[in-house]
């Protein structure tokens, strides 16, 4: 194999055999391929695509790059949950728990996120005490006892993908479908899921801006899942208005304590049932998605999936009476509310402009190692179709530097429209796509 | 200006502006810009193409990377010729003096070949005593004195161009014609050329394989010339069989000496010619190519252009006597006639094939660097649509190495096909690319 024929080959339209993908990733990976060949063959793969058959094939070639990690000494299918990221997108804080509740191991492995906001792990890490690194040993012993454990994920996990990923970025080669594809499930199928249940956020506040896209990028997930053996179900969601209320990551938890006592932002808990109807369908626990939301809102009503959440943060050494107590969860200094200038309807929120202000304020990374501030963020008072009133609350901005807040409000203030005409409310649910079928709404 | 930026915009398909191609090449050239992100451009550029206006900016660009040769202390306008290369194309060593002797200043800087044959400084070396790499004030006196030098290129003469090659060609990224367009008439320009004449081959022993894909780069390089203000004619000719009989650096030589003395092979004194007229007319020595011509042709005929040849080798430390006694040129140990072993017409003699051989018995080189044999080589004795009986001779072979002479004759036998049908000679000039029309017969 050499790695000009492999180029080649790709560039000139035809399909790579799989054993030829698999030496391209383990000589890229053990640096026998220099990275300029690489991004030669990663723009070819732009430009040319990839069969299902290729996407796979790459896909378990990172895979199995690194670490593949054996959740076998753990009971039950292991269901696994990725969301391709948006504004607002507090869904694993809620779901993780009210899934395990339901009797579903949990396993996950969050990164640190970069962008709006922190990932999972940041989030989690708001809770005073809570350990979001966990050994492997310790992973799966949590996992035996509660169905629940999140860890941060180890540079073992698919290092193709992380040394890939980082060309991409600097070669204009991340907007394609069957590389976006091949990077997320080779993380989730390295780690150790049975089956797969992916968010995946189409609009404005999302990676993929059209439905068009993010239809294709679900449906390539879903046949790699096929081809590779482990099950997989895209549910599609607007993101095109942040999907909670709150962006920030001691915000979000206290808004995940919100949709798990019963209330919350509907979006959000809408969401959360959904995908966690899914999971709980291909956990084998139920046969029916129906029969799965029934179950799964009786764990938030009879608040045993809020217990689950306490359960879970005290396993990890965090302190669970932020649950009843938030106050406990900590605050910024500094509060502005933002008010509504004018009288109509929201229009339209917009995700990607907040999502801004809120990095801005500090709850979100530029570059990676950067340091966060955890009690940074905003919350959002309104929703798209809302009528509003002057001098009604829009926002609420949360910073630790008092000069931030004028500055972030005058963002929002643009970010929020308000107008004479009523907007439609953005669907929640847009479509899901399984192996078998795509139903979109 | 980030590299990112510049791939993404031409990734898109929008034009890139002279600054950012400029600023990219210079950037590259001083390494700012890793290869891993010229690489991912690169291909970029192979599938969206580049307009002529960028095709000018990147050729400027490249030029401009290192030493711009200035010749005006040179009087008169100097001519460059290109040969995009082929099978026993002699014509440098003809046109050279040819052109010289009709008052056009010809300032060459050749490279060393890579495939078939050495180039024209390989061949040159064949020359008992020639000097090859001239001083820049050496190369310049020699113009002044007799119109005519030729010098090895010095790595100073458009080094991104080298670089970007170099890159090229382990990317899979050769097969671009704005990419080879502007490559080639980079060098021409850095190296001085008031005005250029390319030689475009086309067929089966060239690169260009297919009249559009050499019309299309002829009409590319023209275009560049026009937009950098050096006036650019370019010849499409055939490469469907050897141009000369003689491949091997001594043997082609000797094969020039033969065509300036009025004999040698009609297909290439014709291309010739067709150059050295159009260098006569851009060079302002004539109005029309027909004039031009029959000045050249009584240059031949009166024994000017021979003895320019010889003032020209000497200039250059060279044995003049070769010319009279061609027997002084280095010689192989070892002949051996190729004969046919049927009855019929030349059908094929496959240019690149026997360019293969020859390579083979050591004329040419397959990695830089590596040492020719200049005695090494082949004469094709036929050509296409002549007819020929059992025994006739095909060629001959010269080697040092008496066991390379078999096996280089069975590949000769199979790329010389017989057959009982007439096939058509091929037409040597198939076109005409300059500024204001494209002529094809």
């Amino acid at each position: 194999m050499r790695a000009i024929d492999i180029i080649t080959k790709k560039r000139d339209g035809l399909e790579l055999l799989d054993s030829e993908i698999a030496d391209l990733i383990k000589a890229y990976t053990t640096e026998e391929i220099p990275d300029y060949q690489m991004a030669a063959w990663l723009m070819a793969v732009y430009f040319q695509g990839m069969t299902d058959r290729e996407t796979a094939a790459l896909t378990l070639a990172m895979a199995t790059s690194g670490e593949m990690v054996d959740l076998s000494q753990v009971a039950g299918i292991k269901v696994d949950k990725h969301s391709t990221g948006g504004v607002a997108d507090t869904t694993t804080l809620i779901l993780a728990p009210l899934v395990a509740a339901a009797g579903v191991p949990v396993a996950k492995m969050s990164g640190r996120g970069l962008g709006f906001t922190g990932g999972t792990v940041d989030k989690l890490e708001a809770i005073p005490g809570f350990k979001a690194t966990l050994e492997r040993n310790e992973f799966i012993v949590n996992l035996q006892n509660y169905n629940i454990a999140i860890t941060g994920q180890s540079a073992t996990i698919a290092p193709a993908d992380g040394k890939l990923y980082a060309l991409r970025d600097v070669t204009a080669t991340v907007e394609s479908i069957p590389l976006i594809a091949s990077s997320i499930m080779s993380k989730k199928i390295a780690s150790g899921a049975d089956k797969i249940v992916l968010d995946v956020k189409v609009g404005s506040g999302a990676f993929m801006k059209n439905q068009a896209d993010a239809i294709k990028l679900a449906e390539t997930m879903v046949r790699i899942g096929q081809l590779v053996g482990r099950e997989t179900v895209a549910v599609l969601t607007s993101m095109e208005q942040p999907l909670g209320s709150a962006i920030g990551n001691s915000l979000e938890v206290r808004e995940a304590i919100e949709v798990l006592s019963g209330r919350g932002e509907p979006a959000l808990r809408e969401v959360c049932l959904t995908l966690g109807s899914h999971m709980l369908v291909l956990g084998g626990k139920v046969l029916t998605t129906e029969a799965a939301r029934q179950q799964l809102e009786t764990l938030i009503d009879n608040k045993q999936a809020l217990a689950k959440f306490g359960e879970f943060i005290v396993a990890q050494g965090g302190d669970a009476a932020i649950l009843y107590h938030p106050a406990k969860l900590p605050q910024a200094k500094f509060a502005l509310e933002v008010t509504s200038d004018s009288h109509g309807f929201v229009n339209e929120i917009n995700a990607a402009q907040i999502g801004y202000a809120a990095m801005l304020l500090g709850a979100g990374r530029e570059y990676k190692g950067q340091a966060i501030d955890l009690t940074a963020g905003v919350v959002i008072k309104c929703r798209i179709g809302q009528p509003i009133s002057i001098g009604q609350p829009l926002a609420m901005i949360y910073s630790n530097v008092e000069s931030k807040l004028n500055q972030t409000a005058s963002i929002l203030k643009k970010a929020i429209s308000i107008s004479n005409q009523v907007a439609e409310s953005p669907t929640v649910i847009i479509g899901i796509v399984t192996q078998n079928s795509l139903q979109i709404d």
